[in-house]
Order: C-alpha cells, then structure tokens, then sequence
C-alpha cells in the first residue's frame, strides 16, 4: 500500500483529502500532528522529520498558512516577504526535503488558489504566492523529470469553507469536495507533472 | 506632454522602450541616471526620488536586477526570497512608492517574462517571481480602480536580446522590438488595468 504523507491533515482542506485516501497509508502531519509532528515554518526542521519516516510514496501539502490580508496600501514589502514565506517558500521547503525519501516516480502535491487568477480585495500578497507556486512548477517538473512528479492543486472556496469564509468569497463557485478529491488523488497515480489542477477563472 | 519615467532605461528592454516614447517626456532612471538616479534595491530610497521629480502620468519600470538561476536541489529558500526581492518586490515597491506621485488615472508597468509560462532549466526562482507578478496585478487594478492603472508585460526572449541570451531560449519566438514598444505604449493610454500583456504559452 502506497504510503502518503499529508501536511496539513487536520485543516479544512486536509480533512477532506486524508477521507478521500482511504485505500492508501495515509501519515496525518501538522503541528500538532495527529501521526507525525511537523512545522512547516521550521524550515530547518523538516526534513529530519522526514527521515524519521524513511520512504514514502507521496507528499500532500494542505498546511494552512496564510499570508497577509491587507490592502497594497498597508501592505509592506516585509510584508510580501513574509507572505512569500509562509504560504509558498514553506510548501517549496517541504517539497525539496521530501524529495530524498520518495520512492521512484514518487508524487509532490502542493497546495495554491484561487487569489490571483481572480481579484479579491487586500488579497494582492496571498495572489502573489499562489503566483509563484503555480509559475514555477513546470520548471520543477522538468528538472525532476524521470525521477518524481510535482503539481499542485488550486481549489476555488472548497465547500466545507463557505461557512467560514463565504463572504469574501460570494458569487465564486465552491470547488466540490468530490473535486478536491479527484484532484489530488490524480496527483498521486496519473502520469502527470508541472500541472495546475482545479485552476478555474470566471469568463 | 506627458512625463514617464522609465527606471532600467539603459538596459536592453529599457533602451527599446525609451525609444519607442519619443512623443512622451520621458525621464531615463537608474542606478547610473541618465537623467534620475535610483537604486530600485534600496526600497527605502525610491520614494525620495519620485519626490525629487514631483508629479509624473507613468511609471515604467525595466529594471534588469535578476534572480538567482540554479537548479532546485541548489536553490535554498535563501535564495527565494532574495529572487523574489530583486525580481518581484523590488518593482512593487516602485508601484507604492510612485502612487502618491502619479497624476489622475495614471499608469504603472512593471515587467515580468516568459520564464515559468514556459519551463527553462534553474529557472524556478525567476519563474516564481514572474508568477508573483503575474498574479497579484488583477488586484492591485481593483483596489485602485477609477485612481490609477496597473499592468505588466511579460515579453518572451526581445530580439535585441537573442544574441546574448538566445542559448537559453532556443526554439522560442522572440518578441518583436514592435511588440515590445506597442505593450508599453498601450498599457499608458489604453483604459486597460490589471492585465498581463504579450504574455504567450507555446501550444
Ligand atoms: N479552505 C479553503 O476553502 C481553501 C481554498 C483554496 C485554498 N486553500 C488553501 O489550502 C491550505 C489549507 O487551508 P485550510 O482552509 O485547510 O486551513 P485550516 O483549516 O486553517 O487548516 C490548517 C492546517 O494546516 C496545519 N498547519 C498550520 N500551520 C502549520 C505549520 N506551520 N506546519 C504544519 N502544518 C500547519 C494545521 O494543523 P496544526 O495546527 O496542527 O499545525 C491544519 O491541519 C491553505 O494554503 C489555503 O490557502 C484553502
Ligand atoms: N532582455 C530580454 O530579452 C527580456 C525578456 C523578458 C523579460 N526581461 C526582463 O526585463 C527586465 C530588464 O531586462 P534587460 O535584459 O533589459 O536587463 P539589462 O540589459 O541588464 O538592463 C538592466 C537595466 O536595469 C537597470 N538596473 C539594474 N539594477 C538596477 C537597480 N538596482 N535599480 C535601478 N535600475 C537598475 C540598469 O541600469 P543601471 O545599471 O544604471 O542601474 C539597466 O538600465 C528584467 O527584469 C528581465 O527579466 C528581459
């Protein structure tokens, strides 16, 4: 049985994800874990951790790490860095430290979204690094060609969030938890990489 | 006559565009002037210098201040972030601190490039910045809608480049000196905000 990494697992989004893989050995990572203990932000810290796993098949980033919400206005350029940080350079982080320990052809699966390809008002640092997850994962796919498969996933407002965040979203189609699913199952199994699943912009 | 400044005028993107805005006043900034020095890198200075010139109708910025192109396994998160700083930070910071300086309705353009529309080897870091870019400018057009336009080209290879880049981006097709001064020139007059011109992807 394929054995899957998730970070993030307990999130919104990870959830959802750790319920759709339940014919796979699913590793349920986070801070506070619940089966491995992980911070994201400890850029250092990492990929210890994965060593303390061996092998394995897949890495699923759900970490839910935000950047500012502010507008350009307030936005500093510590600010943006910041932003960067924590919502791009932590996911590219985990992915060079998982990369070690992948199986062959194993998967990287990281996590973007819909700030950018659409406007949402003080979203401008959140866009930026969806922007530099979704830009850069062709040029990742093809220096790794061969060896292992890199995308990401780049849901709308995910269904189970509306409640909670529906109103800076309204009028947006929620991406379906079935959709969500598929999506980062396909990740796993088909032969795809440098790919940019769930992206949608409204015509 | 309008007053442009143009920072990165010297370069070979900046000397075309210079060239292409004879009908314009145009102010040639960079580190070594012609006509205004400015060191984009040092983000706390730049707002002194747009003062020093008082009102202006656009900012262009070709500034040439690259990311670092290393392979992946070689970029650290280092590394990111000083590619996102020069690359991408750099002309946002540009963007704010020209606002409190432009006259009504005036245009910002920042420039990105193909790379990450299209995978080049060690490119991830530049491709990252691109993406940053690319993204997060539909916002910044909304949050400043009816005050000011924002927008960004994103040239592939120029044709006066070819020569010394052209290695990199063989089999690409590149963009036409015309092209070039008819995007820069649209983003000034056009009431068009937000957008991502010359941008192309290879089907
Ligand atoms: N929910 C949506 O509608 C939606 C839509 C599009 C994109 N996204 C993106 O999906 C990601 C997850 O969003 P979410 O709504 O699921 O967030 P969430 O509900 O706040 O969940 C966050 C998850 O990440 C973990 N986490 C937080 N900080 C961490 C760190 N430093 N290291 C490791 N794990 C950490 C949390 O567990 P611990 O606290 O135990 O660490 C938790 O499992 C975000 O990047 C978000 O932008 C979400
Ligand atoms: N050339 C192409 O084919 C091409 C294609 C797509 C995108 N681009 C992008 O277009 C931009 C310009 O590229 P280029 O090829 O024209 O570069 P370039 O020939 O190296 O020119 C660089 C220009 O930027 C100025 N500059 C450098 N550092 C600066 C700083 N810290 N502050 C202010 N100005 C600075 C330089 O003048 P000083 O040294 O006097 O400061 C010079 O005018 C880059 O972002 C590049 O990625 C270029």
């Amino acid at each position: 049985m394929k054995k899957i990494i998730v970070v993030g697992a307990t999130g919104r989004l990870g959830r959802l994800v750790v319920g759709g893989l339940k014919d796979y050995e699913v590793i349920r990572a986070g801070r506070s874990g619940p089966d491995l203990k992980i911070d994201a932000l400890d850029f250092e810290s990492v990929s210890d951790v994965f060593a303390s796993i061996g092998s394995f098949d897949a890495l699923i980033s759900c970490a839910g790490v935000r950047a500012p919400f502010k507008t350009f206005e307030e936005l500093t350029m510590e600010d943006f860095a910041l932003g960067l940080s924590n919502k791009c350079f932590s996911q590219l982080n985990l992915a060079k430290a998982a990369i070690p320990f992948l199986t062959e052809n194993g998967s990287i699966t990281l996590t973007s979204g819909i700030i950018g390809d659409e406007p949402i008002l003080s979203g401008s640092c959140a866009a930026a690094a969806n922007g530099a997850l979704n830009m850069c994962v062709s040029t990742l796919a093809a220096e790794y060609a061969g060896r292992l498969r890199i995308n990401i996933v780049s849901p709308s407002i995910i269904e189970n969030s509306v409640e909670d965040y529906g109103m800076v979203f309204d009028g947006f189609e929620p991406t379906s938890e079935k959709r969500i699913i598929e999506a980062y199952r396909r990740t796993i199994s088909a032969p795809i990489s440098g790919r940019v699943l769930c992206q949608t912009r409204s015509l």
